[in-house]
């Protein structure tokens, strides 16, 4: 057939991952930052961003500034666009199952940013152990072993809600928020994650111990 | 407060759209492809994409193969891991309402992507205008004008069904699927899209006016 037969079969060619990372000249991941409200995982991801960035790294930064208006958008935040009936089913509260999909949809972007070929920092409380396993296993799943690293940032809770950086302990306490992980709800520890910091000591400590462990892990910085 | 002192208040810093942008020499933005299933919107997203990646462009290309288990994934396939009440809630199948969601998790991706500075291809048929509109401000938004580059593939539905790629036209005649654009649900075209195409003619053809135009556009390519 001709090519300038309209009919003619179109094939796909398609650009892969690989041909993203080889442009990009680095090997994309995700590095899952784990921890209470306060343990100041939000700050260390945005400080190694910063680094990685320095160093000629391309990355993205995911939490709950960039995602907690659009991708994870609460129900009064839909209603006024989408009705009741939508944004009841899609919003997401703070209960255990809106968490769940809330981690789901982190995760399922997530993957796609890796696909791109980005080092994908990740900034979530994400208190349920299983949510995270999920997680790890579908963008290994799609990607490769070593694609999904783990970081508890493991700050005592004392010293988070001495910080109480956005005063939520505090509400918490005084019962003004309901499912306050580390009050009311729980968080579960991960059993083996690829980086384990004791969260109490100074950033700039924690920032050099994630950069030297992902120079070694993913060939970047 | 000394910088050894673990409770000195820490300091965001963050990288931005533009810093990305910078190192990246390209500047972010979606272009969206819309049309009827069979117009050949994929594999023109996909040949563009291919002519981009040559010119040292960083790209990404999202359509159903890549959302449809996960971001966007179906009641069914989350049923194993998550159990019903949750897959009925937030599993997508094809009604109204379904689509509604699809296409605003996708606008909403698109545009965390565009932030981390990459030129976002995007291919689904996209059939209500006012889910397009939605996803065009949202990225505005967030963003600038011209952030945003929808791309009507107008192909006669005749030519979509002789195609049939996936046989699904033939299926949707045979009452085997409800809901299928163009036969038992509307496609509204655009209003004002960026570039209307005739989908009709070569795959060559139709490639090199979509460079040209986001050559002008954008400065990539």
């Amino acid at each position: 057939m001709s090519s300038t037969n309209p009919h003619v079969v179109w094939h796909n060619t398609s650009i892969t991952r690989q041909d993203r990372e080889t442009l990009m000249n680095q090997r994309g991941c995700v590095v899952w930052f784990t921890g209470l409200s306060g343990s100041g995982k939000s700050t260390l991801a945005n400080a190694v961003e910063v680094e990685l960035h320095k160093n000629g790294i391309h990355t993205f930064l995911l939490d709950g500034d960039n995602i907690r208006h659009g991708l994870c958008a609460t129900p009064k935040l839909l209603e006024p666009q989408y009705g009741e009936t939508f944004s009841q089913r899609f919003g997401l509260g703070f209960a255990a199952e809106d968490r769940q999909e809330n981690i789901r949809r982190v995760g399922a972007t997530s993957q796609l940013l890796v696909e791109a070929g980005l080092v994908v920092l990740t900034a979530f409380v994400s208190p349920y152990r299983n949510d995270r396993e999920r997680v790890r296993e579908w963008v290994t799943s799609k990607g490769k072993l070593g694609d999904f690293i783990e970081i508890y940032v493991d700050t005592p809770i004392e010293v988070c809600e001495q910080r109480d950086p956005k005063g939520l302990y505090k509400m918490a306490r005084e019962g003004k928020i309901a499912h306050f992980t580390g009050i009311t709800d729980p968080y579960e520890e991960p059993l083996k994650p690829e980086l384990h910091l004791k969260g109490d000591r100074p950033l700039e400590e924690l920032k050099q111990e994630v950069l030297a462990f992902l120079k070694q892990r993913v060939a970047v910085g």
